[in-house]
């Protein structure tokens, strides 16, 4: 990315020794496992072509480790539990694999270690970092700032643009009021009139957000419309139980997310109601395979994911490539929030 | 851990001041998200105690960076994929998060990036480094030798001690061979007289181990009773395709591992063959809720993961401890290898 057009390349070392990219790799960075004939092309290759290993060279310049923290604010458990952070660090790893960047998930058993966190992030082991799913009152934003590495949000944080910083917070998000507006009109269109949601855990904007949406739809609600989830299947089974305790004529739901979704779904056939017969259901996120294997499979407000990893990632390399004079690159990134999609299945 | 008993510690602090140790500890380490009146307590209680902030002290004396990284021989597709490593990362954070360690998670698309990983633990980044998963012909042995930092790792390595190191190969493993030879010998008590294996990744020592397990017991067996599997479910449904093909006969299957046994039940019930009735099936690994959750539940070899994960790291602390010169801690810690129990539930 930095490279200029007249510096020789590993790829053009790999091509000029007959060797794949990997193998003039190992070479060139000292590790073994390389047969001695081709250990002696890769080098008379680099001679001829006067190759500066990437590294070597980029640091001296602009003092980079070719290394990005990820960071997502929830204990490990949960990492693994949800496919929404496999999918985003598919993305970004991906991205900064092409970049030959290290990709450094910082995990923790929960909120009491961000201090950690944030003593890792200004130990100098990394370019930047990535943070994900951060819910108010975190001290990691705090955190972050103070560590002075250059960050980019997945998801609005929630504090004011520039509020925190003199640089201004640059996020990736999708449009989530936007999306539960959506949803919550093709209920509306179904003919159903008493329509409840299901919130996300309600100190992360997303979930804020999504209510948000809901609520520009159905302006004067019952309050008993709402019951508070936490992203969880778990969440969604017990908001599910209270809606119908509270207004058994429910007949349409919209969750924050699919795994709540799927957890609703499971009380509302406990209970003998049909979906969407008797009452109609709405995820958000479209994730893959669940949306597809719920019984009956979901309608979704689809956000992809992925490509939301993937453009975290590049817009803070380009922050790391501004930051180390590349003037081409113009002026600093802002933020971007993605559109979403309703995609139809069965349940409603 | 190296602290003598008359060094105040943070959670005296803590207690003095009358906080949480998370609080004590966002003060002490600059954080903010602490209310002013608790940070003058926390304040007076250092300067009361003489409290050195733990990390300061040890760093001058060893120059530690209380982080390890853990890296996972494989593409971050499957550590997502297969809750093996989840386990395994639980114990891991646990045992670190103890120790105020970081755990530092490095990712990557696959072998080409070792070298990256390779280059970034040589970087001066990390204490130490816990591996797992490795493959044979892996460059990352070697790439990890070269960068000097003490490792632990997860699963026996594929050369013999000492070969590759002045300083001893330390690794935790399960007792893979004696739980095969358990396993087999289970299936030949049912008085099954065809008994087939579905081998892992025979470039992992854990899967050649479990085949030399399944050997020990069928002595003369038709080499036709062994297809080679990888781990995967994917994996056990090819291998039992061809096994039904080779021998129709067959009436039990030990298979590797319990995601590849669950491959293989699928196959099973796909060619109405009734499971244990007709062919008995034994797992490895036990792991939850897999083994419970196949049709019919799987009898498996039980490996205790997370306790491995937790001895990788306790051991690797230990080293660390020892190399900053705690003599206290007797000699160097060596391999150890956890017994396996077998698990009877309905499918052997």
């Amino acid at each position: 990315m930095t490279e200029t057009a007249s510096r020789p390349t590993l790829e053009a070392v790999a091509a000029r020794a007959g060797v794949s990219r990997a193998t003039a790799s190992r070479v060139v960075n000292g590790g073994d496992g390389v047969r001695e004939p081709l250990v002696e092309r890769v080098r008379r290759a680099v001679e001829e072509l006067g190759y500066v290993p990437n590294q070597a060279a980029r640091s001296l310049v602009t003092r980079r480790h070719d290394a990005v923290a990820v960071v997502i604010a929830e204990p490990e458990t949960r990492v693994f539990a949800d496919p929404f952070f496999a999918l985003q660090l598919r993305g970004i790893s991906k991205e900064l694999t092409t970049h030959d960047s290290q990709l450094v998930l910082l995990l923790t058993e929960g909120r009491d270690d961000h201090v950690r966190v944030g003593r890792y992030l200004a130990g100098g082991h990394v370019d930047g970092a990535l943070v994900f799913s951060l819910h108010l009152d975190d001290p990691l934003p705090g955190l972050i700032h103070g560590a002075g590495v250059p960050t980019v949000f997945g998801g609005r944080p929630g504090w004011g643009d520039g509020a925190r910083n003199s640089v201004p917070t640059v996020y990736v998000d999708c449009d989530n009021r936007g999306g539960a507006r959506e949803a919550v009109r093709h209920l509306v269109g179904l003919g159903r009139t008493c329509i409840a949601h299901i919130t996300g855990a309600l100190d992360q904007t997303s979930a804020v957000d999504r209510l948000d949406g809901f609520r520009d739809v159905m302006v004067d609600g019952d309050p008993a419309l709402v019951a508070e989830g936490d992203f969880t299947p778990a969440g969604g089974e017990r908001a599910m139980r209270e809606l119908l305790e509270r207004r058994p004529d429910v007949d349409a739901v919209f969750a924050a997310n699919d795994l709540s979704a799927s957890g609703a779904l499971r009380v509302l056939r406990e209970r003998g109601r049909r979906v969407p017969d008797d009452v109609a259901v709405i995820g958000f996120d479209d994730m893959l395979p669940i949306a597809e294997q719920t019984d009956p499979p979901l309608t979704s407000v689809r956000q992809d994911i992925e490509e939301m990893g993937r453009l975290m990632a590049r817009l803070l390399l380009r922050r790391l490539d501004r930051r180390s004079g590349d003037a081409s690159l113009g002026g600093d990134p802002s933020s971007v929030v993605l559109p979403t999609t309703l995609v139809r299945r069965v349940s409603a």
